[in-house]
This record gives C-alpha cells, structure tokens and sequence, in this order.
C-alpha cells in the first residue's frame, strides 16, 4: 500500500482527533498470521513465591474488600498494564497462590468468574461452597463454578496454601463482570458432612437425584485417588503429548470442570519425555513434585517442586521428567473457551522433540 | 361421527381390499388419551426362572446362528406375537438371562441393538468387546454399545448366569436390525489386561485421550464399587421415588450408559417405602438382593431375590422394602429414547401412597 | 446350536406358559442381519384413493370421538393388525387423506403426536394451531407440533383434500399416547391474520422475539414459495439421490418441521433419473404433480398426479420423470428418528441404476 | 484489609520485580461489581466519518499487507492503545467503513476472525467467498465465515462503501489469529452466478444437500426482502425494547450469522420510543435510514442517517425516532460470545424510560 504520501501524517492526527483509525497501517498487528499471545512463557521459582505468600501472612488480613491473601503470578507481557498486569497468567487466566493462616476466616461472596483451586500445603482449613463444607488437602483439587457463594475458613494449626485459577483476564477484558457481597461474613453450612464424596465417588455412577444437573456437582477432587488413577494408567500407553494424565471433569456431564476452565494432573515416570506439539489454547503448569524441564518453543524451562510456568497459545512445547521420581504435573488451560468460540487447533511438532536453542536463566 | 350409515360396512371392506382404513373408527384405539402400553405389569420368579435357565444348559449349547443361551421374558401382552413375542419385555426393551457353562465360548458377533449386562451368579467368565476382557462377577454392571465386536468366553468352573437388557423389540418394530458375524469364533484380545479399571475408576477423571471420546469407554462397573457408593449416599437424603440409587452413565459425557437404554442400581434399607409416581418411560426390575413388593397401579406385587418385575409406561409404582436387610435393586429403562424423542412427562402420585386394591398372585 | 433333542418341545411349551422365552431359536428373526421393516414398498392409485375419500364424505361427519375424517393408507404389511393396522404407512408413520366439506369444522384437540399436512386440493379451509389462524391453498405445507391445540374450519365452497402426516405407528407401538380434548368444540382465533406470512418468508431473517424459540414457530410454507425455491434449485447441480429438493425446516433452529418427522419437496425435471441408494430412514412420497416412475428394490412402480407411495427402510430406490412436464414429488420420513437414535445409515448403489426385475401391477 | 504496614511499599516493588502482584489491593479494580467495559457510549457522525473515509481513496490502494482500505472506530476507552486502539469498538467488535473505487481489487485472504458487512452506497463491487460472486447492493447483508477465502472485486463505476464488523478485539486480546494470503491476487470464481440466491431465499425450505451443512451456507441478506420482512412485522406486535426487527441467522441452524458475532435489522416507525433495558452483550449501532434518539445510562444521543454508535456492555439503553420516515437501524453484536460462555444476562428497565441526564454534545 502507498503509506508515502505526505498527507498522511496529518490524516492520521485527524482520524486520531475523530476517534477513527486506518486499517491498513494497523492490520498487520491486529490480525497476525499466527497467534502472538502478549502473554510469554515463564517460569516462577517455588522458593520466590512461597517466600513472598508467607510474608503477605505478616502484612495483611484477609476481609471485605481485599477478599483474600493471594499473591498472583503477573505474566510479564501484561505486568505493566494496570489494574496490577490485569491479574493475566495467559491472556484468559489468572492464577496465584492463597495463605489462609489458623484461625482465620475468607468472607463468602460470589462472582461470575469460574474457580478452581489446588491444594498444596497444609490440613485443616476448608472452602464452603453453597453451604458444603470441603476440607481441603495437599493435592485435592476443587471447583467453584461462576454464581456460587464461596468462602474459607481455617479450623487447623499450620499455615496453608492452595494455588487457585480463575478466569479473571477473559472476564476483564470482555468488561462483563459481576461481583456481589454474601450479607453475612461467612455463609451457613447446610449440607451434611463428606456431601461430595458420599455422592460422588466412582466414576459412572451418578445419583439419580443428578439427572438433569446443570453445574458441576462434584465440588472435590482427593488426591489419593487422583494419585491411584494415574498410577493404574501408568501401566498402559502413555499420550504422546502429555504422558499418563487424567482431565478434571464435571461426571454429571463430562464437560470441563468450570465453563472456561479445563484442569488436568499428569504424572511423568522418571525418564519420562514427551514430544512436543502446540495448540491454540494456553496452558499453566504447576509442579506438585518433581523435578524435569520443559521446552517451550525452544527454550529449555528447568523445574523443581513447586515451580510454576506457563505455555501461551501456539507454542511448541515437551516435557522432560530428569528426576529419579515419579513428576506430578499439575495444569489449567483454556481449551474450554477455544473449543466454544470455535478456535481450537493443534499441531505435533514435526521431528517430535525440539532443539533447545536457549536456557531459561530464572 | 355418525356411524350408522347402512353402506359402511362395504364400504369399509373395500377399503381394506384397498389397503386403505378410516382414521374415525380406530383413532379413539390408535389415539388414546393417556398411554396404553402393550407391555403389562408382571413379575417373573427367580425359582422358575432360574430353573428353566439351568435345564437350559442340558438341552442346547451356544453357537453360531443360535448364539447365545438365553432365556428371556415374554411379557404377557407381547407373547402371542410371532416372532415369539418380539423378545418384548416392555414396548422397547428386550430382558432375558445368560447362562454359560465352564469351558463355553458364545460367538463374536456385532449390531446395532445396544446391550447391558449385569451379572447374577458365577465368575471366571468374561467377555471380550473390541479387543478387551471384562472379568465378571456378581452384581458388575457391564455395557456393550452398538455397532462393537463381543463374545463370551467361560475360563471358570461353576455356572455363569447374567441379566442381559437390549432394545430389540424398539429396533425389531422400527424395522431396522443390523447384525454382522465376527469372521473368527472368538475375537482375540488386543488390549491390556484391566483396561478400563485402569482408566475409569475415579468419579470426574477422565483419561487426557478420549476428550473428544464419541462412545461409553467404561466398559465394566464393579459391583464392590456399586455397593460402597449406595452406601455413602444411604447417609444422605433419599429420593422420593427411587430412594437411594445410581444411574450407571458413560463418564466421557453423562449421558446414558447406551443411547436408547439407561439403568440404575437403588438400594432400599429395611422398611423404606418410596412415594408413588409415574412416567412415560418404562422400566425393568431386577431384585438383586432383599424381598418386599411394589405397588403398581394399585395391585401388590411381592418380591425376593432374584424375581423380575416389569412397570410399563405411565404406570403408577412405590417400592417398599419389608425384609430385615438392605434391598438392592437393579433396573433397566427406556428414558433415553423418550427424552431424545421429546416423549417424556413425569408425575407424582397425589398422595404419596396407593391404596392396593389388588394381589399379584404369582 | 443342538436343536434335536426331544425334550425342546414340551420345554417350549413350559416356557412359553411361564411367559418364558428362547433366545437361540427366535434371534435370527428377531435381529436380522439387515433391516427386514414390516412396511412394505406399496403404491395407492390416486383414482382410488380420490374416489374413497369424497365417498367418505357421504357417510360419515367429522365430530367429537371419531375427530377427522381421513382415509388412511393401510401397508399391506401390517394390515391385519388390530386397531387397523396400527396406521401404520412405514414402521413410524400414519399418512391419509382428509376431506373437509364446506362449512364443516373438526373439533380441537391436542396430543403427543406431531403433525404435517400438505394440501392437495380445494381452497377456503384452515387450520387453527394455537390462536393462529392458517388458510390453506393447494401445494401448503402446514406443520402442527405435539402439544399444540387444532382444529380445522372450512369457510369455503368447494371439498378440501389434504395429505396428513403423523409419527401415530411410531407412538402406538412405544405406547406413549397423550391426547386431550379443548373444553369447546373450536378455539379462539386470537393471534393477527397472517401471523406467521408475516415473521416468517425470507430465508435467514428471525423475528428477534424468536431468539430462543423452542418450537417450530413457522407454520406454513406456501406452495407458490416453495414452487419458486425448486425452479431457482433447478439452475444448479441436482442432488445425485433427491434430483431438485428442499426440505422443510424450522427456521429458528434448522431441524426437521416435527421432532419425528422431516419433509420435503422434490423437482425432477422431464427425462430426469435420480442414482439408486438406500437408508435406514423411511419415506413416504406423494405425487403432487407429473408421471414417471420409481425403482424400488428392482420393482418398478410406475406413478401419476396423486399416487402416493411408500419406500419401506433399508431398500434400494431410484425416481424417473418420464413425462414432458416438471415432476414436483412431496415426502416425509422419519430420518430424524433414525438420527437421534443413532441409527441412520446411507449407501450408494454400486453402478447408479438397479436392473428392472419386475413390475408393480397396481 | 490492613494495608497500613509501612513495609508494603518495598514489599509491593519486590513483587514487581519478582513478576508476582498482590491481589488484594487490586481485586476490586478487577472483579467489579458491575461490568465496567472499557468501551464507552460514543457516537460517529457519517459527515466526519464519510469526509475522511473518501479522502482515503486518495492517499492509499488497497494492496497485499494492507488488505484494505477502512477507516475503523476507534473507541474512546481503548483508543490510546497499540496498536491502534486494538481495533475496537467494543471489548470484542472491530467496526469500520470500507471503501473500494472502480477498477479496484482488494488481495484475497482469509483468517480465523468471523466477519459481516452491511453495504452502505454504491453498486457494482462484489465479493468473492470460497468461489462465490456476492454482488453488493446499498442495504445488503453479507457473511464472511472464519477460515474462507474472500476477496472483492468493483466492476461499477461508482465509489463503494459497506461496513465491515469482524471480532478483532476478542481474537487480539485471546492471542489467538491466524491469517493468510491466498496464492493469486484474487481466486476465481468457481461457483454458478446467483449461488446463494438460488439456494437460500425462502424461510424454512433447505436444500436437501444441505442436511448436516456445518457453517452459514447463505452468503448474502437482500435489503429488499429485509425490508420487505421488517415492513411484514411491522403490523404485528414490537418488541418492546428493540421495536421491529429481525436477527440475521444461518438459516440451516438457527445460529447467528458468524459463530461470534450477532447481527440484526431494526424498523422503528416515526414516534416509535422503545423501552429501556441492558444485557451483558454489547452493540453497535449504524443508522442506515432515518433520525431520532438513543438514550445510553441517561445521556441523550441525537442520530441521523449514516450515524454510527455504540452501546456497551451492561448500559441501560432505548430508542426513539422522532423523525417522520420508518427509521432503519442495523446492528452488530457479541451475544453469541456471552452465551457460549455462560454470561448473558438482561435486565428491563424499572419505569420503562430513563430520565435523560445529559446530552451527547458529538
Ligand atoms: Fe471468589
Ligand atoms: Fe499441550
Ligand atoms: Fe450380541
Ligand atoms: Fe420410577
Ligand atoms: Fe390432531
Ligand atoms: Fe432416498
Ligand atoms: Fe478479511
Ligand atoms: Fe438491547
């Protein structure tokens, strides 16, 4: 196109005085031949967070207004952007690590914003969720779905920290959120003890009550028996791609567990290499334990236990497990809202593993 | 409509020689008001049928063309149908039990009719669907979709019984059977030993590769597993029309564990009575353990271990539990195809209980 | 299978009083290896069935309890069956003629039964579906979705005939049947002349009142519309199997007119020879308008204006205008039963065109 | 929360560095109560906007790397943004005026975005998707589905203009485009000439071949017969918030016309004054004929012809024509993205009409 003429420059300050705007000098940016997610591939050292979520326990309470004691992972291609990076991980998700201390108690409230969270350390302290109380452990994975009222509560004696997930940056830049305060500080337990697991338990069989249930009634997921699961499909083929993993999903309906959320848990045999492959949905990695690396489109990514690192839209990406144990690999994606919108691709890297070209220096 | 018309009667002859009818004279039969389901309430019992089944296995073996050795039941208001009673035990579902003695092999074969098993007596029997074995032992509820290769294979010593449910007499009217020999006897098993308990077993895990699964990949419910989840919920609330009770669906998406045919394991403690309801979809009773009776449209009908009981379309049904132990039930039903063909309606009886103005004399 | 032994038959017979029944001697007629309908392929000559319905109107009056007068056309399949046959036209589908006289009205009723009509001769009657008022013209396609009230007034001068399509076979024989009364003998016209000519004409446009819309909210596609869509069809490549054809859809969601039932329009050009397939599905075909002939499982059938015929499921068929004008041919079948259950198939014959093995003598 | 520590100073900088961010300080700026788009209510006057789209034709060509030559709407709330103001008119629409002169061809291409067009003035241009010549006439709506080739050719001699609406905001800020250059300048046309209107042209009849089409088959929306079908409703009853208007759907599923993006037309008679409601969605709003009023969250918005303004998400919003001609308002919107995700919700105003608090000064 002729972008010489002299007129344009001031056609431009014109256009930009009018609230208008010229296509052409732009389209190249707004409509890239390939996905160019502002979200980058990073890695967050356990030691750096942990240490920073433990001080947040010395500075601040958990009360209406801050709602709760998090410390999010600030992507650092959206952290300039205010508010605070936009709380994005990728471009759709949030994520962070929450510090509920004994003794303490998160007020209830509801959004429509989906949540899942994923306990890491600690034993005593629980989520009610629509007056079900769910103790919550090392491991165990829960769902919040958008529209229910939500609160934690610590009854234990050690502090504890569970990694949570939500759709805040989808939501954000949509501009459609809707947030609302429960009248009391805590909300109510009604249901009775275990509701959850005295309903659902063993995979196929749903309560008859659940016919026709429209959101996800299982609101827990225990890691013991996430943990069996893995080891049983241990024993058979893995996915080339993600070794031996098992999704979260709602057994009412097998959809995702939250509506724009996916969650899945993986376990990597030591040895263990995945080949690489990309997809157009982004996806967040938590290490429960273990120790591997991971190539992103080819940068060698070394983790340890506890380490978070994320893998925006349609980049390669593989997973090594260099350690003598068995690595349990826990993840979030978007797959959910890319498989709505009618976006989703996937493509396997073309020799199966890639040359590492850099080293994450984190 | 005047119907009095002296020419009517030759008039009507014609149009038969014609192949033609009046719609005035038959629709108050063709049309009724509410559903008059050929199917009739009735209660088969075990001894009878167990000894029938036994004998059975003195006078033919399974093989090619005949199949399988299966006694099935004819309900009352289809019997006097040729073929023998379209396999009909309500107006869609097909219901019989399978025996096979040690060292018996039943024939691979495929169609399009859908089948569940759930297994009476015996072990050391399996059956082979698409490459896998699926051990069986009492009380496992097992799914056979359409269109899969299966075969039974006995590698035990005692006698094997099974209850078998498929939609034969809804295909048989609509008219559209497909059915296909394996070109071997048997079909050799091409996949892992254990393969779905070591995919399936844990409520909401679903393995990373069958996300985009089209068909039921669990392929065995344990009965230890059915046992332990009625239960938990028995510490629950029950149900009022179904007390406690699983439906047994495809974990991949929710829905029914075939796609014209659902079922349910219930457990009634001593001295539950479910309220009385009624609705479109028709249902197979298996007494899997206890005794008490059910009250169908009025009339008692007394049961014990191992009885089967059909309740037709749109029939008012309350179960009560009368032994000194805990009662389960298995059933089968057709809400599948009523829900898909946008038929089903559901209503609770006025006044929870029926009065019983009958005796089933069985 | 051991089918010798002298005790079979004294133990049939036992089983058959037990209400009992053998799998082995009765599945190969149970579960064919291809679909063997009842329904057989038929041809009603239009002389006859004409001459049948306007005597119809000599004897009887449409009422209370009778409802219609309709000549409905009986498959010599399943004719002998009480009530009449069952209506049955194919495994699922009742078809007839309805004959109004001027000033006649049928009374209001509603039921569980989905509807079609397609008008073939005489003007100045109209249906009454929920308040709207629908005048019918020769060649209207009418759509009456279960649960809706109707009725039928003729405020003209001259007989009205019009083809009724109904899933009756289909609900008898799932014994599902709900059917009511309206309190009055017609109900009130309550929605603006012409309501739906006036939301519904111009393919892709919705009333925005409509965006959720649950049932078929068009209801009529007039003939001189749909005669117009053919003839633009007819400028482009024919369908290999359906020549020029549209089906009639609800245009708020893009399914067939009735949850059971799909219709649809054909043009054949003179000299036109649709290639042979088959399908699970079953289809009825009224010729509305020309001559030729159809090839069904080698046997011709020759056809004229107002012959109606029935392609049973699962048979090879191939249509053939053989006169000097346009053929237009009206259908319906049940395909979206077969697909909602699962069942539709399709396949091309081998070489295009069935040799003629024999004729139909009608 | 206690946010008093004079620690939280540095403690806040260390998270910076550290990539991390607290999420009590920023949540109520994140999860707000309410939707708080970053779009904002503004109005483009068509002198403004036709002055500089005209003067364009002067100072650029379209041509591979610019693509096109349009002049967008850059939203007040994004417009700062690079680049250029990413494109939006709301959180998800990108909206602009094109301009093609005679003798002009714009390159072929085709990417992930789903885009329509409306046209504005002129004849003789066409577009070319996948084969097919769409010629464009003032009034026509157009489909242009993700992933099709498409391109447009003027062959008139008069300069063309039409509003393009594409979701470019949505997909820039998921990060996940794709696009792609068609080998040749322009693809040929492969497709009979009136394709479209030939198959698609009356409400509820689809061609047969159509019967499991995946994406909108109906590339073009005549303004006559949009008109003709607005000026049919009009003598029914309106809507109370949108007056008399049709959606613009796929007319072989009832889906909106682009798997994200919503269209609609709007006949307004004079005096017509709708009542006030909000939804989640978002719209933009282009006058196509006519003048009167919109009133957004109490500010009153005077448009006439040509005008181009946006309500964002969660506004209250009426209209009025307070002209004396039928008025005609096109529209754009985003629904189908908040319904697949689960957020829609809408809300009537309480009096039925805002009182107006201001004045758009535009
Ligand atoms: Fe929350
Ligand atoms: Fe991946
Ligand atoms: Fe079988
Ligand atoms: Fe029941
Ligand atoms: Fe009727
Ligand atoms: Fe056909
Ligand atoms: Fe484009
Ligand atoms: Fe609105």
């Amino acid at each position: 196109m002729d972008n010489d003429n002299p007129r344009l420059d001031t056609y431009y300050a014109e256009l930009r005085q009018h609230h208008l705007g010229p296509l052409w000098n732009s389209i190249g940016r707004l409509m890239t031949h390939e996905p160019r997610p502002r979200a980058e591939a990073h890695l967050w050292r356990w030691s750096d967070v942990r240490r920073y979520v433990m001080e947040s326990g010395t500075l601040v309470v958990p009360d209406r207004g801050g709602e709760r004691r998090v410390i999010f992972f600030a992507n650092p291609g959206f952290q300039e952007l205010e508010p605070w990076g936009w709380g994005a991980m990728t471009n759709t998700l949030y994520a962070g690590v929450q510090l509920l201390l004994p003794g303490e108690k998160a007020p209830s409230h509801r959004h429509n914003q989906n949540a899942i969270r994923f306990v890491l350390e600690g034993r005593g302290a629980y989520t009610i969720v629509e007056g079900e109380r769910i103790d919550m452990e090392p491991g165990d994975f829960l769902i919040t779905p958008a529209g229910l009222w939500h609160d934690h509560v610590h009854a234990g004696t050690e502090p504890m920290l569970w990694f949570d997930c939500l759709d805040i940056p989808l939501l954000y830049q949509l501009g459609v959120m809707f947030f609302e305060n429960y009248p009391d500080y805590n909300q109510p337990i009604t249901k009775p003890s275990g509701y959850t697991e005295k309903r659902y338990q063993t995979s196929g069989l749903r309560p008859i009550q659940d016919h026709r249930t429209v959101y996800a009634p299982q609101a827990v997921f225990k890691w013991r028996s996430t943990q069996d699961a893995l080891r049983r499909l241990a024993e058979l083929e893995p996915d080339p791609y993600d070794g031996y993993g098992v999704e979260y999903v709602n057994p009412a309906t097998g959809e995702a567990a939250g509506i724009t959320i996916g969650a899945a848990m993986q376990l990597l045999p030591p040895g263990h290499h995945t080949q690489a492959h990309r997809h157009v949905h982004s996806t967040i990695y938590h290490v429960f334990r273990g120790s591997g690396y991971s190539v992103i489109n080819g940068v060698r990514f070394a983790w340890h236990t506890g380490d978070t690192f994320v893998v925006p839209n349609w980049v390669w990406h593989e997973h090594h497990n260099t350690g003598t144990e068995d690595a349990y690999v826990f993840s979030t994606h978007d797959a959910p809202v890319m498989e709505r919108l009618g976006l989703e691709r996937e493509e396997s890297y073309p020799d199966g593993y890639q040359p590492v070209t850099g080293e994450y220096p984190g």
